[in-house]
């Protein structure tokens, strides 16, 4: 079963500021982009429906390291892993490269999300288990890879 | 009644790109701002809702002429008028200065938005009349008002 | 020589807001990266530099007219044309569609953007002519085509 | 000395996402503001020079931890506090507050910048000591009030 997903995008003018790199808000952009493509290669989205309810996937943590900035054109990978799987959540973990020669790490991030439900005409959201028809088509990492991509 | 609003914002670091000025785009989110800034002081928001249904104001023209850079730490003024009010549509007019010893005009821009009802459990949206409670609370600028000011 | 670039992209959670569509401003980003998009396969950037001076393309104006929305995951096609090629600016028509069997268009837009030059150490700009290298790769398209393409 | 600012602001339409909530990254832009703005009100910038360079605050960490989301129209508080001053780093913790009857805590957020200098024309970026010009206006939060702090 799958536990990763790497993506590539070419950086974008107005997601560089003036320092004349890419604004560190906008990793956290490429990390989530990354997850809702990884779902779509499964046939899921973070927004589906069953009989009774609608699902959806709230962030409960998000963190960068940045180690290199990126710049306009730049081609970067961005690498998502699952590290863990809970009965209500998913934490990744998200490896950004520029690609090139070096393939060097520019950043390293975390991602948590809460599986929920909203119910009815109110709309309230309740924490819930992952349902079946999403868990039996992900699992996490194997331990010794997640280290490796760490030592890297 | 009222037909113009200004507000005033420092520019934010995020908001700028590697050329070291603020991004283009951005200026239409200021314009945005100013309009939800100017119903708040009426008493109004673009989300309202009465007994049956739930307004909203789709954007269907905006548009920018930029005639000088903002920078970081610049303070703007947003300054928002109504050019024409019709049974189910508004057109603003917008004008972003510089604050400062000559106060002078950065960026001219121009609004349209409709007004929409979603009605019932699927969402559907159509046109709809301003409702009377919106009317009753705004007007157009004068004809010399805007011309003066285009002349600025 | 070529007068038209066209490009896809499936539309991000983070472009949409809270009335569950692409928020307007989003447009401006996608126009301006079909720009840029259309530099690079013709091996040029919006940031070159020649012996003495670097080139830059302040946007001068934008517009853009809305027909329908685009949700999240929907795909869209950018569709940017050449209008006019003056000695110092370029204006581009584009046209956002729904990749979908309909193909519908969701907006039109416009954008003029001015060739500078930043020179010396202050970086201070200047409007500058096209140079040669940029503009014996790209024309305007022909009249009729553009006119084809609004009356669809 | 001062080691805490708070500064308010009202959440703005663009920044919310189709979930119909402040999307998760937009966070991080209000923790860095209000890093600028606590750097304002002491009379400093993040784009600083003296004779001879440039200073800069590169982030190298940054995360958040999400409670309760923000909506629409919801007015924030957006409270940074010091935790941390080493000689080339500053370790900010930022407490983001609904503001209302019960203030309750919508997200606790963690930020590390680091200081460069940008030296002669090459622009190449260093590691560099804090200005004293820097440093001896700011100094870390004491241990106690961090701890009251994180147990709210």
């Amino acid at each position: 079963m799958p536990y990763e997903h790497k993506t590539r995008r070419v950086i974008r003018f107005a997601e560089t500021d003036m320092a004349g790199i890419v604004h560190f808000s906008e990793f956290f952009k490429y990390m989530e982009n990354a997850e809702h493509d990884f779902y779509r290669t499964l046939g899921l989205s973070v927004h589906m429906q069953d009989r009774t309810s609608a699902f959806g996937w709230p962030r409960v943590h998000a963190s960068f390291d940045y180690l290199k900035p990126l710049r306009f054109e730049d081609e970067a990978e961005v690498h998502l892993v699952i590290q863990e799987i809970a009965s209500k959540t998913v934490l990744y973990r998200c490896y950004i490269r520029k690609v090139g020669e070096e393939n060097h790490l520019c950043a390293k991030g975390s991602l948590r999300v809460i599986c929920i439900t909203k119910e009815g005409g109110n709309g309230s959201m309740r924490a819930a288990d992952i349902p079946p028809f999403f868990k039996e088509k992900i699992e996490a990492a194997p331990e010794e890879y997640l280290r490796e991509l760490e030592d890297h």
